[in-house]
């Protein structure tokens, strides 16, 4: 009765049934899984009547004294799964609860094994401001934004993981429901809900619509990518903006027991929140205390607004995901939310009318500067008018603009030096002018010089400590190293162009 | 004992003793001055004791019903001076009060003629918002910053003049007194006040200090620049900051005296008052107090601050001269105030270490853009490292950097809309996105794109009106006529560059 798991990394088993457990355990026992993958149990039940709605399916997954419950979910064809992510090695066992019973009492067992070397494991919070995998390596938030690409031709999803894959992007936001707006006036291949004309029947799910979202989710997790996805957002005409309150919540139920034993899953309430007429502020906490119920592995959390700054202090948000342009605020939020400042969308690359899509390169660029000499995270988006509307913004596609490439620079410093030294990972901005960061234990210590364009400029370096200095052209993206050593106040010699940015590494910490 | 005026289109009238006042009366009125030239009565008196503070001195001048009150000074060598600009075309006539005898009832006439055509007169608040010359001519602010150009050398001092005559600035904000600061360490040529190592004699003037900056207003009048004389600053090391009151106010009168009378004059009470620690609120508006009861002419009087903006709604003042950075509260400003808003110091072109001083050129011809589409002015200085140290914002001499040029540019295409059609002149911010102006009779409007680089654009414009469009690159110094005609929503092509400006012209409207 065993079916190991096949594509990838995926492990399945099927429902062992009571009579042969021991056989199964024995069997299982051989079954490996490494930790941060998805362990995955397929079982079949009850195809009559209303399975979405009627058959409740649940696991307990045990490691020693721990005991971790996740909700499964009806995958359509009287197949039911449920999936898991073991965060530790060991022979983990695990029991169903159904109200179904041919899917109660199943039980069987597997092994955790350590990751290979390109898994590194969720994402989380790391020194109060930045972002780690589990296994310790610092996650240098970098992400672009394909709002729709989910809902676009087979050759342009294709297209846009390959973009992505050579691109300096590691996080994209990405919706779950269709999107209705300027450049996105097409149906999308699936509708979530089984749907007849203008109709949804909001009691199911169409599974081959979530199937279809799980493969683009693993092909992002293949290529390293977090998949930042967005449950619900305004831009919408067949009803999922305004669906019952119980509808929402089985929705959230159903995502999280299909998605979140996926690694690179990030949790995003929503595009804009606040532009949702239909939702008040308690259908937020709802929402947010379901996510917080039921991710059973405590993905990220965030919610994204349209005009005013979301409370991004409340408990239930790990991190904030604003909206905004003024980056310069970064570093007072902050230090008042106490969390990573992400500026998941401060316009986009592009040329399009609106202001919000026809920023230059440079500009773009300059934000993701901007963003770092506050100790903050900076997001990508293109919008180049394109022949046949695809505009990496929402469809993906490929890339037409100039600020990947100088975004790539910028990661590849941030990489190099946000673990250098001792102490708490990455910078907090030092309430300068020029702009600035620094490292807490001192070792890298950058200045931003944006518009301004100076020859010299006098430094004061923390006591008793000798540095090198390097001299970055932001746009040129080159990396000059400026002779000497530095210490104490610190008179430096600069070519006096703008856009440049000073670096200062503390000699012989590494 | 009649003495014309000498130099240029000044004429100096020597006292009529009573005795031959009709012949005086006679042959003055063959004295010939320009409408908004100086009329200078030249006396001589008493040179004994203290005449700068115990000789008063004052005349009365009119014209039909008019009659016009000016003080006159004491020049030193037992010479006394009024001065008096008349406005309006006609016979005047004049006597004088004081207390020396010497001094007292003395009377004359000129005849005020028809002015040059170099000669527009002073220039005042216009249409609320903006300026204009007394003769109707609306004069477009465009300022510049040579601090403490009146204590170089005589060799730069001459190159000032000229390379402001070669500019496209018609303002310059100067101190009155000499300036100690970064890049400003050495003590001035004269002294405003006669001075004995470190110790001032405040209750005489030093006649020779003033004599020299008066021949500097003149030589900015010459060239048609406006001369927006601050009369009190922080960076001082002689003690002029912190004088008794009765040194301040005697101060004041006496340059009121002296320079007001020059059509080109305007008044700003301070450089950063806010910085200027022993001064108060009161004091401030004591001397608002006194350039509104002395300075006959009613120039144009404002005040810079260091950190918060002054209230320019206040009465006294004439409009607001800011320090900002916030080109982008301009409008509102505007709004509040209902006074011209001129961003007189927003940062300077240069390359200097502090952030304030190493704009980039293109970034100080941004701000200019910035405040135009907010229906503002603004101020340029130049703050380039020097192997003799002159900085042009404070020593003047010559302009190193790339956005003079380039501001002309814009002075150019406001100059030439200003005042197209009928109405008030000048334009007003649109309140869009992104930021653009309009004429009050929609005969003009433009949009700055700034970073933004838009390959298309939608503009809703005026009911019934007709306009061809242009396209300007702000940097790159090109206009360039777009196709066709627009009206009502009209869907234009842009060339997706940044750094882009578009104007609407009215058709048929000159």
């Amino acid at each position: 009765m065993l079916k190991l798991g096949s594509a990838g990394s995926l492990a399945s088993l099927a429902g062992a049934v009571p009579g042969v457990m021991a056989e199964a355990l024995a069997e299982a026992a051989t079954a490996r899984v490494s930790k941060w993958d998805v362990f995955e149990l397929s079982l079949q039940g009850p195809s009559a009547g209303n399975p979405f709605a009627e058959v409740e399916l649940s696991a307990a997954f045990v490691l020693g004294h721990r005991t971790v419950k996740v909700e499964g979910f009806y995958d359509g064809a009287g197949s039911y799964k449920v999936r898991f992510m073991p965060d530790e090695p060991g022979a983990w066992t695990w029991t169903t609860s159904s109200n179904a019973p041919a899917l109660d009492g199943k039980a069987g067992a597997f092994h955790c094994v350590a990751p290979g070397p390109e898994n590194r494991g969720p994402v989380s919070v790391r020194d109060s401001f930045h972002f780690g995998y589990a296994d310790g390596t610092p996650f240098v938030e970098c992400g672009t934004t394909c709002y729709a690409w989910a809902f676009q031709s087979e050759a342009t999803q294709r297209q846009t993981i390959e973009t992505l894959a050579a691109s300096p992007f590691n996080k994209l936001r990405m919706c779950l429901f269709p999107k209705w707006y300027l450049h996105n006036r097409k149906e999308p291949p699936l509708y979530p809900f089984p749907r007849q004309g203008e109709t949804n029947d909001f009691s199911k799910f169409n599974a081959e619509y979530f199937q279809h979202l799980e493969r683009l989710i693993l092909e992002l997790r293949h290529i390293g990518v977090q998949a930042d996805l967005i449950l619900f957002h305004p831009y919408d005409k067949w009803g999922y903006q305004s669906m019952p309150a119980e509808v929402d919540d089985r929705y959230l139920r159903y995502v999280i027991a299909r998605f979140s034993a996926y690694r690179n899953v990030w949790w995003s309430l929503a595009n804009e929140y606040d532009l949702m007429q239909a939702k008040t502020a308690k259908d937020w906490d709802r929402y947010a205390r379901i996510l917080g119920e039921y991710d059973a592995f405590d993905h990220l959390r965030s919610i994204h607004y349209g005009n005013q700054p979301y409370q991004y202090g409340r408990g239930w948000c790990t991190h904030a995901g604003v909206q905004d342009s003024r980056l310069m605020l970064g570093a007072d939020w902050r230090a008042n939310w106490r969390k990573p400042v992400v500026f998941d969308e401060c316009r986009y690359e592009g040329n399009i009318a609106p202001t919000w899509g026809s920023l230059s390169g440079d500009a773009m660029t300059r934000r993701f500067w901007l963003a770092a000499a506050q100790g903050c995270y900076c997001g990508h988006g293109e919008t180049y008018l394109d022949p046949n509307d695809i505009l990496w913004w929402s469809h993906g596609g490929v890339l037409h603009g100039s600020s990947a490439e100088k975004i790539a620079f910028l990661r590849g410093l941030i990489e190099e030096t946000i673990g250098v030294g001792p102490g708490p990972i990455g910078f907090t901005n030092i309430g300068e002018d020029p702009p600035g960061a620094r490292r807490a234990n001192d070792a890298v210590i950058f200045y931003y010089f944006d518009e301004q364009q100076p020859a010299e400029g006098n430094y004061t370096l923390p006591e008793g400590k000798t540095y090198t200095a390097e001299y970055v052209d932001t746009l040129k993206l080159t990396r000059t190293p400026l002779p000497g050593e530095h210490s104490g106040n610190a008179a430096i010699k600069l070519p006096g162009t703008p856009w440049g940015s000073l670096w200062f590494r503390q000699k012989g910490v590494a």
